[in-house]
């Protein structure tokens, strides 16, 4: 999941459910009521399938394959070219409609060699990230005293003892929407001071000596500076070593680099619409990640059980008047190049609602839903109380997937999967995301989940409104 | 902590707690009962003072100067002497009885430099820690097929196909102590069936890709082949792997070596008893650390709960009829050997109880503690009610503490600080082991705990009795 431009983002843990109380239905007519009711017998069919019969393991066991074999498959890497290659005919093995990709220009980011040592008061490495998009130190340590701050506030305040030196950004994790801001904007923000590299607490609420990267931008008119993520361990340690007077240094070596544009592609498979092939229901996640870890959870879930949704309705033998997609974007990490150029090569397509999970695929308690129509909120909530025989039916307001920004801003209704997801931050561009953090039951649930509701929305007789 | 000798050990997660239905203390004096009742004003004089009065936070702060200013202090290291030295001298300061220091022949090991690849099927670097004692690779690489086993019968079982390979044994965390001997005796047990060389899934039943070190033994008469933890992640990717089909190929480098024998020291503070200054309450912990993290946890808080219970007791002004002792131990993790020296240098003392924190400094929950005689339990536990203010009343069965082996063995009642310490094994000889994982009021819990217990031991009129 890339928070690239965070101001769109809502809240990430989604504070506002549409219960009765909070949205008012009682315009939906009976009779959409009925008929989505009357698909009960079916997601019942499809949730068995999935989770206790021909279906049951799959979705992690063929994931554990695609992760194993690949690794992390960073933007720009022979990793996830060939990773996308294996997608590519696996799909078509599948017998769906139609599979196909797409060329996404990227430009690709590469970490290189980085080291970092804490050189006073006493000498200890730091285990550092550099952040993705971040120059590097330019074939030479950069070594400069500690400015530690909490927030941009006191960055501002302090700017004339920032100047000249590396500042630190301490700010303890409060929710990941909240804190992010000084992932993305701490370079922007330090440079303005005259630093001469930023390092940031890791955007987590939990470590074990753990950076986590993640992406981060530069402003026009101010230098670029190297930034890098320490662990919450290293940034309250300098912290504490500053308050009490200590004069603390670090130096700091990165080869990171951005690289020259080239080619990479969506990945994309249809089951096509049995009577209206022209509107679209999509379905999708991101084959790229970070180059730590796997991408198992951030976002290989997510783009499984975007595919094994459609192989799981042609294996029922179910095939819905819309077209179904499953997108496997590519770049999502990199600034959701993926999702954007398919934004603006289908733009003449209609697209019913999209729909990503990037938030990981834990226990699945319902849909993150955004979309302007009351009517269509009533349509969605309605859908996800299919899912009662696995307790996921909650419709909760919030931000429903990064590579759907582009289909919010244009008004076309739009969903992410919610599930339990409290340790995802944990794991979040961490060498830690890998196939160990996920569930074999609680990916085959989100299979069904993300099934059920794609199907019906795929099926209904009436369209979803905007 | 150190589990050296792992079959001395009893549950680190006591399971008996000693209630009325479990321990009759029936005949236990009503005297007695009411002189260990007469402390509680004493106690809350106590608890108060640490908690909410001149000495609150104090125990976190002192540790976070010292833990910050020396890092971590393996044995053998010119850190752990250093601070070593400078304990000393902050104890002289702080007018007790007595400070010294005694000597200790210790056997370092260093690590040296370690890296892991697996070279196939895919190019990965795995994140290791050579384990403790272990020998190097021989200032090569040590390439070889894996072989996985999740038991040591298993392991025998295949013996044929694990030789002349590298083994992994990927045995996943039940508890500490059931789960341990698989780090303590793999290279005894690799040995046994000619493996190159042997990996072991980290000891932990929860990880960020975080490799755990700790000690391991080799036996006469079979090769002493390298060893080294792997991650969770890691071992459960091989696993996956090797299930499949896969050859799994490892390259091993490790410069880890024992160095020659050298002289450490343990640290001695005593506050001389005013009656009976011959008896000994003994309270510990081991200054001494792994090579990884900052010692903050394993020992720093227990080292430093139990020189702050004496500092406690002269700020109130309490002296106790018997001596009470503090001892931070030295080259606890590199095998007992600072509390085995002091326990042959004391033999002609007597110990009436002798106390470790070794199993984290978290909120506090009572005492765990060993010993044969019933009356003992049960002032124990008597002792331990007068924390109710605290919620730190439970007195369980269970091993102490890893340095009170020698006088559990003896016959000496011995008591551990028992915690709520679910996360303890999270950061465990890792780099997680810092002071991020210590909390300021929950350690002045521990040190008010340990101050009220360790001085009505020291102070009651009956001698707790073996």
């Amino acid at each position: 999941m890339l928070t690239y431009i965070v101001v769109t983002l809502s809240l990430i843990s989604p504070t506002l459910t549409w219960t009765s109380a909070t949205l008012d239905c009682s315009t939906l007519s009976q009779d959409v009521v009925k008929e989505i009711q009357s698909y009960s017998s079916t997601a019942r069919k499809i949730i068995d399938h999935v989770v206790s019969g021909p279906g049951k393991g799959r979705t992690y066991d063929d994931l554990a394959i695609f992760v194993d074999k690949f690794g992390h498959r960073q933007t720009g890497s022979k990793s996830l070219e060939n990773s996308i290659d294996y997608m590519v005919q696996l799909l078509i093995e599948k017998n769906f409609s139609e599979v196909k990709t797409e060329r996404v220009t990227v430009v690709p980011w590469a970490r290189g060699a980085e080291v970092a040592w804490m050189t006073k008061p006493r000498k200890k490495s730091l285990n550092i990230l550099g952040l993705g998009g971040s120059v590097g130190t330019g074939r030479r340590s950069i070594t400069g005293r500690v400015h530690v701050v909490s927030t941009f506030e006191e960055l501002h305040k302090t700017a004339k003892q920032a100047s000249g030196k590396i500042v630190l950004v301490n700010a303890p994790f409060v929710t990941y929407n909240q804190t992010v801001k000084y992932r993305v904007q701490a370079a922007i923000e330090a440079a303005g001071v005259r630093a001469l590299a930023v390092l940031l607490r890791s955007i987590t609420p939990f470590s074990i000596n753990s950076p986590h990267t993640g992406s981060m931008v530069y402003k026009e008119g101010l230098p670029k500076i190297p930034a890098a993520a320490v662990t919450i361990e290293d940034a309250e340690l300098m912290a504490r070593m500053i308050k009490r007077g200590d004069i603390v240094e670090v130096s700091l070596y990165m080869e990171a680099a951005s690289k020259p544009e080239t080619v990479s592609r969506n990945t994309i498979a249809d089951i096509r619409g049995s009577e209206r092939p022209n509107e679209i229901v999509l379905i999708s996640g991101h084959l790229d990640s970070w180059d730590v870890g796997q991408g198992a959870m951030d976002d290989g879930g997510g783009a499984f059980i975007s595919w094994r949704a459609l192989e799981t309705l042609r294996e029922l033998g179910l095939t819905p008047r819309r077209t179904l997609r499953a997108a496997l974007w590519t770049s999502e990490e990199q600034g959701l190049d993926g999702s954007k150029a398919y934004f603006k090569e289908h733009a003449n397509e209609t697209h019913v609602i999209a729909m990503e999970s990037d938030f990981g695929t834990f226990q699945p308690l319902g849909l993150i839903f955004e979309g302007k129509s009351t009517q269509a909120k009533c349509i969605a909530r309605e859908v996800v109380s299919l899912l009662s025989a696995i307790n996921a039916t909650q419709l909760v307001k919030g931000n429903p997937g990064p590579d759907l920004k582009w289909f919010v801003e244009a008004g076309v209704p739009a969903a992410g999967l919610l599930t339990q997801n409290d340790k995802y931050f944990y794991f979040h561009h961490t060498e830690g995301d890998t196939m160990s953090v996920l569930n074999r039951a609680e990916l085959d649930l989100c299979t069904a989940l993300w099934t059920v509701v794609s199907y019906v929305f795929a099926d209904l007789s009436v369209r979803l409104p905007r």
